[in-house]
């Protein structure tokens, strides 16, 4: 028998959901999906409307920007890496330090965070999308036509368009749903080497991040748990207290979130500083940092290999048409080419 | 009889082609497409990752970027408004001063352009596609696997793109093929007006560019024409000197190429160096500085509104799946968080 017909697959191993809830007081619905998903392709929520959350989270590709740390308006840069927005349904808290307790809340830091959107502050942001007349009737079909053009109004829209942001049916996903063609030999070995490793002490359930269905606690893990390697300084890993920002409590120091590990191929580079390059670089200082060993580089290649198989299905997206403001700029106090 | 019964159209106006010819050297073909749409929208063809094509020729949008003038990586801003690429395909040349002779040969412009997409030479840029095995593979389905990935077939497969970016079916077309309740009786004085006061003596033809099938010889006209007026110290609209930037010849200073004037209720501002804020003030600005004559409001608002029926129906697009370096950055030389 093959390797992989010999592999029995526990019930560590769980196939990603196709859908996910919403919560009561933000149902989703078609329209609601779609006005958020306007928002979320409009640069014209940055400042210089030069900047949409798709400059960052490019949902054409890995749902990220490629870049060690974000770049947004006048080509700021900030201090995190562009986590992937494909999947961040199944987390129970957003950004690295998990400051955000959900999508909704997380949507309004980047309009007026300064080196991303930019705008100076939410009321600026909310008066151009109001100032844009298919906006308004859209939230008012979403929301109802008394004053709905507003900041809650407009996170809630793109929070649920990113609840449809769910990438389903990878290899992995077949394999453990039966469909023992569906990895290699070398993947499978990689995926029981995840396993015996302790990888799935933290990288646990259908998205690899710790999260199950109806889990909705927020929860951290010590990054980077094991120092003074080899490691730490190359990459500046423990330079980001993470947590600790948040709350200032002492033992939340260099806490981070689990991060989702579904189409982890596509979001290189890596960890919050994005200052690794290769994926498999990644596993090896994972595997150092946080297991306190060292893998063959056989055994890296069987994971890395077994990690290609998490990238899932991607939804079919139609560019959306954003609303114009017919004749008439929308940008204001932007630099006119007049007076360079 | 209703003002839309009584109006005789004449050969004057003509309606927008459904479909555009392509170059003997660059057969349009289903597959070359769909790669021209991927580089198109492709953020990593700039040298930061943050900028591509769309991002100042919003296809979401009108095919601009609705800045006075285009913001590239690291916030550059370049002298000129960003004009659409939406029916662009029906031009003789590209540019404002017409520089480029066809789409292809603009398309290898802004790549390297330092206030737009930044990359040192050609070389590298090809150097960062070659690196990514899907565009690999999709430039030797299209182009033969014989060393495929060059800066000439890039621009080839990104012209291809561009002329199926047409937007046909306007009310304007819909009125001129015969349905006299396309337009409303104010578009139709508009209309009428835009061909008695002069306006078709350089906006003439299906794009309003002074094009017509079959024409391939560039052209230019004179802007302003008349000087010494209110309008051109409150806009600089003599600073720029066009043409003549290109060829250096006396006679060419101040000759710009006569933009196509479809959905140009989506691209504010105006002008090449988007000074103008509103559609009514660019037609009070072609009134006095083109034909030296002013416009009563009443004859403003009717242009204007003729000229919303100058929107067509815009393509469904699907978002492309752009290739991956699976598990490897595919930016070098950016300034990682760490550093910061
Ligand atoms: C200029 C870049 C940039 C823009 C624009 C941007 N983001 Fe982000 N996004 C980031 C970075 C960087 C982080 C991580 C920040 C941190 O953890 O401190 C992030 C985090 C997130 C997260 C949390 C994901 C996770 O796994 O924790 C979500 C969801 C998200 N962004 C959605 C959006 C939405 C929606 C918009 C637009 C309203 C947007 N982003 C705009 C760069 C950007
Ligand atoms: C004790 C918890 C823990 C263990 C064990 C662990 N990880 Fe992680 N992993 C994390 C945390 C927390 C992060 C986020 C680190 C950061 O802040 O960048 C992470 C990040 C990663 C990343 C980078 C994700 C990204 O988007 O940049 C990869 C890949 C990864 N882990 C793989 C592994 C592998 C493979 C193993 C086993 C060899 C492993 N992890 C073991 C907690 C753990
Ligand atoms: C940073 C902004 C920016 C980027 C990126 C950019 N363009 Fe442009 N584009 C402009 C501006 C500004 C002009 C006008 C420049 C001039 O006339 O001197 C222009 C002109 C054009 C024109 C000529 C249109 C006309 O009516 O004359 C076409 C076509 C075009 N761009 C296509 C592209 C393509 C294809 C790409 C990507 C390979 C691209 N642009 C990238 C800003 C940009
Ligand atoms: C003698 C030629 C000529 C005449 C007559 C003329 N135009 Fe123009 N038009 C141009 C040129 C050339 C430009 C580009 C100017 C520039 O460089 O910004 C232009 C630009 C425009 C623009 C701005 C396009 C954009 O994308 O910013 C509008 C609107 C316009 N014309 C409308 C009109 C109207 C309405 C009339 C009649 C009242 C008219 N034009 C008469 C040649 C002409
Ligand atoms: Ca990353
Ligand atoms: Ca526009
Ligand atoms: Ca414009
Ligand atoms: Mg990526």
């Amino acid at each position: 028998p093959s390797e992989q017909e010999k592999h029995t697959v526990s019930d560590v191993w769980q196939t990603l959901p196709t859908r996910a809830e919403s919560p009561a007081n933000n149902p989703t619905t078609a329209e609601k999906v779609e006005l958020g998903k306007q928002l979320f392709f409009d640069p014209r929520l940055s400042l210089t409307g030069t900047v949409s959350c798709n400059t960052c989270h490019n949902l054409m590709e890995g749902g990220d920007d490629g870049r060690p740390s974000s770049m947004g308006i006048h080509g700021r840069i900030g201090p995190r890496n562009a986590p992937t927005v494909w999947n961040s349904v199944f987390q129970t808290s957003q950004f690295w330090d998990g400051r955000a307790p959900d999508l909704e809340e997380q949507a309004k830091g980047p309009v007026i965070a300064g080196p991303e959107m930019g705008m100076p502050n939410h009321d600026k942001a909310i008066e151009r999308v109001a100032a844009i007349p298919g906006y308004r009737s859209a939230f008012a079909t979403v929301f109802g036509d008394d004053d709905s053009v507003t900041i809650d109004n407009a996170v809630k829209a793109i929070a649920a368009f990113e609840r449809t942001l769910i990438t389903p049916n990878s290899a992995y996903d077949r394999y453990v749903d039966g469909d023992r063609s569906a990895l290699s030999a070398s993947q499978v070995r990689g995926m029981q080497l995840f396993e015996s490793a302790g990888c799935t002490e933290c990288h646990s359930g259908p998205a690899f991040n710790g999260w199950t269905p109806g889990l909705t606690d927020a929860s951290f893990e010590e990054f980077p748990r094991f120092s003074n390697r080899r490691f730490l300084d190359k990459y500046a890993l423990a330079k980001d207290l993470g947590r600790y920002e948040v709350t200032k409590q002492p033992e939340d120091k260099h806490q981070f979130k689990v991060p989702v590990l579904r189409n982890i191929t596509l979001t290189a580079p890596y960890f919050h500083n994005g200052a690794v390059e290769s994926l498999a670089e990644a596993v090896r200082v994972m595997a150092d940092v946080q297991l306190d060993m060292e893998l063959a580089e056989r055994e890296v290649t069987d994971i890395v290999n077994f990690m290609g198989a998490l990238e899932g299905e991607f939804p079919n997206i139609t560019l959306p048409r954003i609303p114009s403001r017919s004749g008439h700029s929308i940008l204001e106090d932007q630099d006119p080419a007049a007076t360079n």
